[in-house]
């Protein structure tokens, strides 16, 4: 052993987080400075990592919700030997460094997610817990536990304040993640000063009212008493465990210790100058002696445990080569082997069809058509599966206590049944998908973001679309959500027209490996789309030529250009313009932001430029603009819903072959 | 006392809920039906109300937060004489009927609030209860309790697993909201089924963790029993209440109650039959027998209490009649008589000072010349206080416990924070506005449509907009939300340039009666704008020319045309061109949703057609090209941020006059 202490570790810690914050002059020391024993408590001795693998199947999942004090993970990936040096301290809040101001994943070896916007990170690690017990119940054989660790999660008032900690912590409880243990930062101090001006909540209370194991409050300042805690934690073995841990933001620093001041603000150079002298810790700013390095030094540790792992792996893959083989396809997120002729054949299946059903109904043929050849297809809805249509036949529900399930319901948490599938994603194995009306995508949205933010494999399924959803009335019509869904950057929205399109959209979310895709569904019925031909590849470019001006009838003299339930709309009044003799162009274009990325030369063979085009969905009107290379105009819905049968309001918005008619004549006049 | 029994009341509410639903073939029977005999214990007992004055202040105010259960309230409202006929009851989810599919404010008389997405009646509720004990405190006195009432909310599984329902709860208990009683549904259904799948919290161990009174379980179909227990609630001195009633979904139904099934769809003939035979309901669908009526009939005791408060109010108006006119100026939502002054000499004062700040410190700047004007202006922050800069010189904030307060620390809870300012905004007497980063303006994101769609008076301050806020880095620097906000209906979005665009910003959002504003405004410094003339009323139509090609140099050969932080970027740009022969003008559109309102005229005499126009905004680019009238071009930002230093990011973001330039002369080379 070391005969460094443990308190003279955790002050490595405090001086790294004051000395980075204040070289870049912005960040948060707070935090840090307060958790840095019970981070030194967690990882010295019960985090199982190994610093130069970072990627370890086998590892603890740390989360930092609190995520604002990212120095402390900083410092503890650089203290423990993960490849983050003492120049990328140094580089804190610095362009391209590995040291954002906020952790994010893929930036920094050793960050599992990124974190920032409150009571996310939580909801990430509840989706990661979610994620090995499944993955666990699949993959374990006996004396085999290849899936095996634990999450681990900080957090702090401001993610116990967000709604989102209370949808997550209590499924957390209903599925009973033992493996799953938050500290809580209880230091009493939040943006605005001391919490009990706004927040009294009896924290032990309402955890053990969603079921959750509670130790505490302990001294979050004592590393053994923190370490006893987490050994208790650690044997749960039903529910998930909150820690409270009592602490003071900024400990060490003598004037600012406990204010909010330290919160989010460098401490100047004379502060630090007496913390330092209060730590005794008289070392220059980013020297760090060797034997503490030592100390912290986690690479051999890491190396022998996952070493043991690897033995583990290798009998069990010598004892089930099958199921190890699969878990690995699994883990690597590639498709089986089949997928590219599961795909061709549902295609086919729905060209050959022609079904006139709704999207929504069409996503759930195509999910009994490609589920069950992707096992890591993992659906969900937040309480609407029977209107989402997520389930697919032969989809164990998790209702049934049966943790080989294929189907989720989250109940109404839309927030965090979103963060959940971020988490998930994260922790591997799964494609996730959840499922949700799309108005109250808003109530989801800044997850939506994470996971574009994030790159990350999630797809959402957002049934009931725009009026056509009909009797519930303006506060579920989505009028707004469409475009503004396709304004998230990295964010695939298809709102796809019929049965094949449907199809292509499903397979193209999950192809997509670099990214979250959102498929909107209609309620109601929509045609199927009478194509020139059913192209599968031209409808995954996101846009494309649906219907061609007649042949021999020369350029199109306009451009229908719709979307989704629009399209069959658009077909109905190329007919019609047809036998006037004006020749139309039907342009589908189910994803706008795949049509994006295309060439502009694809682009251009599709809308051709010059063209007059009318722009038809039932959303708002401002996005289509962009589109107009000559004359254009648009059909959209630029005001809220209303309530009342679906087909009276599609008179009354306008979205008739009469007004589409109208439109066209007076565009080409 | 009539002779018809309350069970026989609780009835007439069943009979026309599934009558309703069954004759629209759309709508949710369950619910109504499974709380008709709470509704008729508070209906009948407690509730005080004025059937023909559905506006008189004194009013408890009745909110259903499970909104899907309209038919519920509409019964009520019908059988208890507000002017809600039978043929409307009939019209239920018919276009521009006052029976909508979910209970709409100022649609329907006697509605209080648009309730719907789950979570966000209980925060409305909240904020009216909160509203109700700030404008007592300020304006009742000894013997004249002019403003006093209660708030009841109706509420089920799904608002209680909402995480808004947590954030608004906390901060009942922590206000000490005694007035305010929630009634739980708890059925123990929900759409996907028995919500022990999902949904297990010891809902009392979690209110009294949050500081409420707790009563039950009670039978919820024992009318007295839940007599009793609203008698108890109302009794209690410091804390809100909530009342757990266990009720059967869809009771009443011989093979439905109890089931999701009921939850959601029309009962069918056979099933409404055999319902009308359990219940000994023999009448015909929609025939109340006059008994009924006359047992529901509340106008002549509404009339009595009102009559009493009437004369309570004119001994008040007599003692004080200055205090009583300035109640009645802020419950007509009426502005000071010296309004139109303030504004201007703030106007004037900003134009004068010329200052070089942060968007954010010319808001502060702004509040402290405006709001000592104005009472009513009641601001808050979601625990950014100090960033967002919010308060103002002089007022009070709630964490003294003074509900005298002026500011208001929500905590980190964005969404609760938005629903209950619209619960304040519906309640009266306030002009509330609630601040974050313009990052999380996301987590409120549905509670800020439904202030649209309610046409509320609430005003958003997001600060921190854009890769301007720096090394917080992308999870906080919006690159999406500005277009975002502009496409939610009738929500002015408004992101000024400099100090004198900010007091118009303030002046039209308080100014605006019909709907909410966003105020966006930068963490970092800008110039003040050197516009060719202070012209306010030109500002407030949106848009506006900042600076005109030069006299005598013709027209612009292009115009620059930005928001917020990148006008002074296009004046700078300006300058260089100018020197190098190119004439510009600068056009700041401060709020595109009303420069969009304006007329063709005026907009074209400010975007002159044909001219080429580079858009300049550091947010995604695309709602930008609906104002292209000939060449366009956009300098925005179509990617996630990065966390550096602001200057560099822009530098890194092409937000730069070199830049700029390169761009303007490749449009109009």
């Amino acid at each position: 052993m070391s005969n460094v202490s443990a308190q003279t570790m955790a002050n490595a810690i405090r001086a790294l987080s004051m000395d980075a914050v204040q070289k870049a002059k912005s960040g948060h020391p707070g935090m840090p400075m307060g958790m840095a024993d019970i981070a030194t408590a967690l990882w010295s001795r019960h985090l199982r990592f190994n610093p130069t693998d970072p990627k370890w199947i086998g590892r603890d999942r740390f989360i930092l919700s609190n995520g604002h004090g990212s120095m402390l993970q900083y410092a503890l990936l650089h203290l423990t030997g993960y490849d983050l040096s003492m120049e990328d301290i140094k580089n804190f809040r610095q362009l391209h460094s590995k040291t954002p101001g906020h952790p994010e994943v893929d930036v920094t070896p050793g960050v599992e997610t990124t974190t920032g916007p409150l009571g996310q990170g939580i909801a990430n690690g509840v989706g990661m817990a979610l994620a090995e017990k499944l993955l666990a119940k699949e993959f374990n054989r006996e004396g085999f536990p290849v899936i095996d660790n634990r999450t681990y999660v900080f957090l702090g008032d401001g993610c116990l304040m967000e709604g989102i900690s209370h949808e997550v912590c209590s499924l957390a409880g209903v599925w009973g993640l033992n493996k799953l243990i938050a500290i809580y930062d209880d230091n009493g101090i939040s943006i605005d000063g001391d919490v009990r001006g706004w927040f009294r909540d009896d924290t032990r209370g309402r955890f053990e009212a969603y079921g959750w194991n509670v130790i505490g409050p302990v001294d979050g300042h004592d590393i053994d008493a923190m370490d006893r805690a987490i050994a208790e934690a650690k044997a749960s073995t039903e529910k998930p465990t909150l820690i409270i841990a009592k602490t003071t933001i900024g400990k060490g620093s003598p004037h600012r210790a406990g204010t909010a001041k330290v919160h989010g603000e460098a401490l100047g150079d004379e502060e630090i100058a007496a913390t330092r002298e209060a730590l005794g810790w008289t070392h220059p700013p980013f020297e760090i002696p060797q034997e503490v390095y030592d100390a912290w030094d986690h690479r051999k540790e890491g190396a022998r445990i996952e070493g043991e792992w690897q033995k583990l792996f290798a009998a069990y893959e010598a004892e089930y080569p099958e199921l190890a083989a699969e878990l690995k396809r699994r883990l690597a997120g590639d498709l089986p082997a089949n997928w590219d002729s599961v795909v061709l054949d549902a295609i086919a299946a729905a060209a050959e069809a022609a079904e006139t059903v709704a999207t929504r109904k069409a996503s759930q043929k195509a999910l009994n058509a490609l589920a069950p050849a992707l096992p890591e297809l993992l659906g969900g809805s937040a309480d609407l599966t029977g209107s989402n249509l997520t389930n697919w036949s032969g989809s164990v529900s998790l209702n049934s206590g049966d943790f080989l399930a294929r189907h989720i319901s989250y109940g109404v948490r839309e927030f965090g049944m979103s963060a959940i599938l971020n988490g998930i994603a994260l922790y591997g194995g799964f494609i996730p998908y959840g499922a949700t009306f799309l108005t109250f995508s808003d109530y989801s949205r800044n997850a939506l973001r994470m996971s574009a933010l994030m790159k990350q494999r999630v797809i959402n399924v957002f049934t009931h679309d725009s009026i056509g959803l009909g009797e519930d009335g303006p506060t579920h019509q989505s009028v707004e959500h469409v475009p503004s869904l396709r304004l998230i950057p990295d964010m695939d929205v298809w709102r796809p027209a019929d049965t094949v399109e449907t199809v292509v959209a499903w397979a193209s979310a999950i192809e997509r490996r670099d990214g979250p895709s959102s498929l909107i569904f209609t309620r109601q019925n929509v045609p199927f789309i009478d194509r020139d031909e059913v192209d599968a590849d031209a409808i995954a470019m996101g846009g494309y030529v649906a219907a061609d001006a007649p042949a021999g009838a020369g350029e199109a003299d306009v451009i229908l250009l719709a979307t989704g339930s629009e399209v069959g709309l658009a077909m109905a009044a190329r007919a019609e313009l047809t036998a006037r003799n004006i020749q139309v162009r039907v342009v589908s274009i189910p994803c706008t932001n795949r049509f994006d990325r295309q060439s502009r030369e694809y682009r251009e063979s599709v809308l051709t430029p010059g063209t007059p085009v009318l722009a038809m969905e039932a959303s708002k009107s401002d996005l289509w603009w962009k589109y107009f290379s000559g004359k254009g105009d648009v059909l959209g819905v630029d005001r809220f819903g209303e309530s009342a049968p679906a087909k009276i309001l599609w008179d009354r918005f306008g979205f008739t072959v009469e007004n589409v008619i109208a439109k066209v004549e007076n565009l080409i006049k």
